[in-house]
């Protein structure tokens, strides 16, 4: 895949996707000692990127695909994506998710259309569950990041970056993006290389879960020890994708990590300077460019905010803990 | 004034101020029984639209007078505006605010470069200070709503909903909007007037403190018998303006008012659907829209979201109490 589909992905997108500004506040360039930029996908249906990836491999579908179905395997913002985009598609749509998901997930999901399938996480195999459903139903397989139309999909957020950091006037900086599995952040990579080679795309994880940082490191494919205990949990994948991963290799710097106390802070932050609501761990890039400014060169930095699908107690208690 | 000070102050603008975009949900559509589009200002900067109206009549003063200076009176949103605004045109403000006006609001105000000066409410008349400092130093007085300039810079709200509803298809709607001393409401009506004449604005105020809705049912100026005792503190003013009133008469459809419990219920709503924040007087709109749907005509409704300056534990509690 190159920059073409990307483009191709963004005239598919037109008039459907939530066209995100670039945010600013004096008071987070006092904070980051730099120029900060904010990219809110929070702001994007859905209340996540995961809508542009969903809506590209839809529309990529032959009708008699379209007419079958799609299905997902996700707890979080994949499921709401996938659900909107098929239904404005007129596609049905079938969602595996784990019956401990937070009831209100599983609404949601119902709610934008979609035909939820749960399953027992201890007991039951997700794979068999959904291989066997999409045999049966004919569905197609929308995987949440080791898909290039995905991928493509989610790489509009860096044309727009491209786009709205010229205007600006930015011509060279460094550009963090939450990274669990690497479409977005292989998206903006991609699209960065062709239309501002001046900027550089560094993947941002939680502490503890830097499979991709340390992948980068060393050159192939590391895994995560563990995959529970962060807040973060909507970016914590077992390991960067197949199809993500040589684009993040070939394109990327280092990759940070942060704690998750840092992400509490920025979702502070980003309430009293922003007025936007970001869940743990798409705050992820924003709080390494606000406390972690040792570790970024230049004087400029973009942090994409990838979701805000966050409970109202958590946030609460961001706001109460970091004032 | 006319509609061709509202695009001169349009073009004025361009570059400095952000422009926000119409969010929508279908969540908020099922709420309200009809299609909810929202403007949210509180993206704009300095956390509301009072940016807007700042900038521009900061703009219109002549070289000697942006040198000398302005001042402005405000605890809140417009000293914020004011403070940026005159920083970024390179002239000196002062702002008069109350002294037990909140500390983050006293604070920020001095970080955007204004010079707060304060005075006490009940033993010193702040009108005889303001004058006297503006007289000594030849300060330039911004009022917060009474000035065409100011309302020229709010109608750029207006022109933006225009063009965006317009590619939306939306050719006849009710557009609700937080009214105070009715600057943002009045510069919105003379917009549409000429860009959207299928559109009505309504001004939305807090119960008891319905100025306006009364004005315009009596067809003269009426008063709040009292201005303390609710949280949307931002929009009560004593009574219309003298400037606005007349724009307000003419070109809006009956006022609503919405309780405050209201407000924090709409403020949980975009948290939830939309991933904004809102403070409370900046959502009697979207209160209305959601929870007033009874009062209001047509298969559409416009809300504008004013401003998002709120402090944490008020978000925090909204939050916890309408989960």
């Amino acid at each position: 895949m190159n920059i073409d589909d990307i483009r191709a992905a963004n005239a598919c997108l037109e008039g459907h996707v939530r066209r995100t500004p670039l945010l600013t506040s004096s008071f987070l360039d006092d904070i980051a000692g730099r120029r900060v930029f904010v990219k809110p996908e929070c702001l994007q249906h859905t209340g996540s990127f995961k809508f542009r990836g969903a809506w590209n491999a839809i529309s990529k579908l032959s009708d008699a695909q379209r007419k079958q179905g799609v299905i997902a395997f996700s707890s979080g913002n994949h499921a709401q994506g996938i659900a909107m985009a098929a239904s404005a598609a007129g596609a049905p749509s079938v969602i595996v998710m784990p019956s401990d998901a937070p009831r209100q997930k599983i609404d949601n999901t119902r709610a934008l259309g979609g035909e939820v399938v749960l399953y027992d996480r201890a007991g039951e195999d997700r794979d068999q569950i959904g291989a066997q459903l999409a045999s049966e139903r004919g569905l197609t397989l929308i995987k949440p990041f080791d898909n290039f139309d995905v991928i493509a999909g989610q790489g509009t957020v860096g044309l727009e970056i491209a786009t709205q950091a010229r205007a600006m006037g930015i011509e060279k900086t460094a550009v963090l993006v939450p990274c669990g599995g690497g479409g977005l952040t292989s998206g903006i990579a991609l699209a960065l290389e062709a239309d501002a080679p001046g900027f550089r795309v560094h993947p941002v994880e939680p502490e503890g879960f830097d499979d991709v940082a340390r992948s980068l490191q060393s050159g192939r494919i590391e895994r995560n020890p563990r995959l529970s205990g962060s807040i973060c949990d909507a970016i914590i994948t077992p390991s960067p994708g197949d199809l993500t991963f040589p684009i993040l290799k070939r394109l990327c710097g280092s990759g940070l990590s942060v704690p998750d106390e840092d992400c509490l802070r920025a979702m502070s932050a980003a309430f009293n300077r922003l007025k936007i609501v970001i869940e743990p761990g798409a705050a992820v890039a924003l709080a390494a460019a606000l406390f972690h400014a040792d570790q970024i060169e230049g004087d400029t930095v973009i942090a994409v905010v990838s979701g805000g699908n966050v409970d109202g107690p958590v946030f609460a208690g961001a706001l109460t803990r970091f004032a």
